[in-house]
């Protein structure tokens, strides 16, 4: 990129690290970030670096925080009994959005897959384990993704829970509703058929 | 967007100020810096500062650079008779990617813009005309964008440049109308170069 000063290049080539983020898109970054005041560009800058010294995974669940534990889990108003378990904690932000989830999280910070060589060990179930037998869960529902290894997941996480008297329930596959049956692949429409409710 | 950490927040909101980046984008972006090693958050925390204040204007064509006067400039091999004018700093980069030009640049800093409120007196025209008597400028090619602005400043630039004697040249109309020089690919570029036409 002969023609860009080197403190741009630099820039550039940082911005190319993040996902989703081309060179173009790192070019056109750099230059608005430019033509910004001098203010805004510092509050950027430090923004990363407050977030990076600041935020932590909470002691509880695992979700990102910067007081510990989360508010998840010290908010009053929500049931201990039911327990959210999720992938990572940007997981959380979809479901809070429905404004349909009353109870806490527990966040697994991976799923399992043999592939990438990654076993129930690496993740994040003694903890969970231990909030099951102390506070008192009666439901945990699991929210991993729903493909192969968020599947394998649940299902581990099925057979070493229900024993322990847990109800255990996984987020419905189905539809997504404002689609359009043309458009829905084989794999969807067989969960939707298999998952369908008597009118 | 309860749920997340203040500083995530107040990262993400940064980030949807750059062009392009909207929620989603923004979000995925702050949670890979929190998996980043503190060293490389701090690099790209770093990247921004050190090139708001390390890289100026170029005192003789207005280039973005953090060595005065830029490289362009000064490169020995680099013919001063031949002149490209374009509208930002970020309009080189197409034409050097061609490696079909050898002259030097000189940047407007913007583009005549009636709506706007922009005329010829907001524009680095003066130096340019400086650089025409100084530097024995024989030819200048219009590279600003294939749009209505471009076309009405490089309109006023041939008027104002052919009665002093020097060949005035646009890009040829290979670039697509409507467009942004910014998107144009090199093969495009080295077109619109080979088949520039007199004004």
């Amino acid at each position: 990129m002969s023609g860009i000063a080197g403190p741009v290049t630099r820039l550039i080539e940082n911005f190319r690290k993040l996902p989703g983020i081309g060179t173009k898109s790192a070019q056109r970054m750099a230059f608005f970030i430019l033509k910004m005041t001098p203010e805004d560009a510092e509050e950027l800058s430090r923004a990363i670096i407050d977030m990076k010294t600041s935020v932590r995974h909470c002691s509880v669940c695992n979700n990102l925080t910067d007081v510990d534990p989360c508010h998840f889990c010290t908010q009053p108003n929500r049931s201990g009994q039911l327990l959210c378990i999720v992938e990572e904690p940007q997981n959380i932000l979809p479901i809070e959005a429905t404004h349909a989830f009353g109870g806490r999280y527990h966040v697994l910070l991976g799923t399992i897959s043999p592939l990438k060589g990654i076993g129930p060990d690496q993740l994040a179930i003694p903890s969970l384990l231990r909030r099951l037998e102390n506070d008192g869960v009666q439901e945990i529902i699991i929210a991993t993704n729903p493909n192969v290894e968020g599947e394998t997941t649940a299902l581990y996480l099925s057979k070493l829970i229900k024993p322990l008297g847990v109800r255990v329930t996984r987020l419905a596959m189905g539809l997504p509703v404002g689609g359009d049956l043309e458009y829905a692949d084989a794999v969807t429409m067989a969960k939707a058929l298999e998952g369908r409710r008597d009118l």
